[in-house]
């Protein structure tokens, strides 16, 4: 397995991390995804980690820098179906995930995505380019 | 890793097959994914296999498993992803996968799974158990 499957679901992309994300992996991992993030224009991605039951700093510094990467191209990231353990980990591991949003599944990470995305469509209604409108 | 997580959204599940599917792993997707049918009434089961690039016979054969278990509990089966090389295989293995439908992408899957809902659902109107409707 050498790389991990980036789903697009409309204007989102789904990730679920079943394997252990050793290093190249993961690099390929952070690189596929901002490459899709850009070809796809998507505005959410959502990271489901909740077939990892053991996490490393490694890991949750690339959760972090997904994040952050996304981010800068104007889109936001949800990880979704931590389990318990896990975010037991990365709080002893001083990993608290800044920057990143969490939900409990997919489907309410979703709904985060829309409700985010709907907030910032709210305050910044962006112009027509060719400045008139269709009736 | 002891088994594949199942994700729900909305009406239906996903799930992504990133790993070679040994004997024992395959039984248990099989197991789960029959149980969360009846617990989630999911009404379409999407199974994304982009990540699988090596098919044989017992892996043809579980994902017509399922297919049909879905079936049974009035769910609908979508294979999306399939990598050419693996649709070269499952045909010469003499696989043709009957019953499962399949689709380039997640998107195009979750259409399709939509448009077949519909239509049964055009086809069977269900009676309103109170006898009574809301205006």
């Amino acid at each position: 397995m050498d790389r991990i499957p980036i789903l697009r679901m409309g204007n989102f992309l789904l990730v679920t991390i079943q394997v252990d994300l050793y290093d190249r992996l993961a690099l390929t991992l952070e690189a596929d995804l901002v490459q899709m993030v850009k070809k796809t224009s998507a505005k959410g991605v959502l990271i489901d980690i909740s077939a990892v039951t053991i996490v490393d700093s490694f890991m949750g510094r690339i959760i972090g820098n997904i994040a952050s990467m996304s981010k800068i191209l104007d889109s936001e990231t949800v990880v979704v179906g931590m389990q318990p353990a896990v975010a037991i980990t990365l709080i002893e591991l001083g990993l608290p995930l800044k920057g990143v949003h969490t939900a409990l599944d997919v489907e309410r990470g979703m709904n985060l995505l829309k409700s985010m995305i709907d907030d910032f469509d709210d305050e910044d209604i962006e112009e027509d380019p060719d400045g008139s409108l269709a009736e």
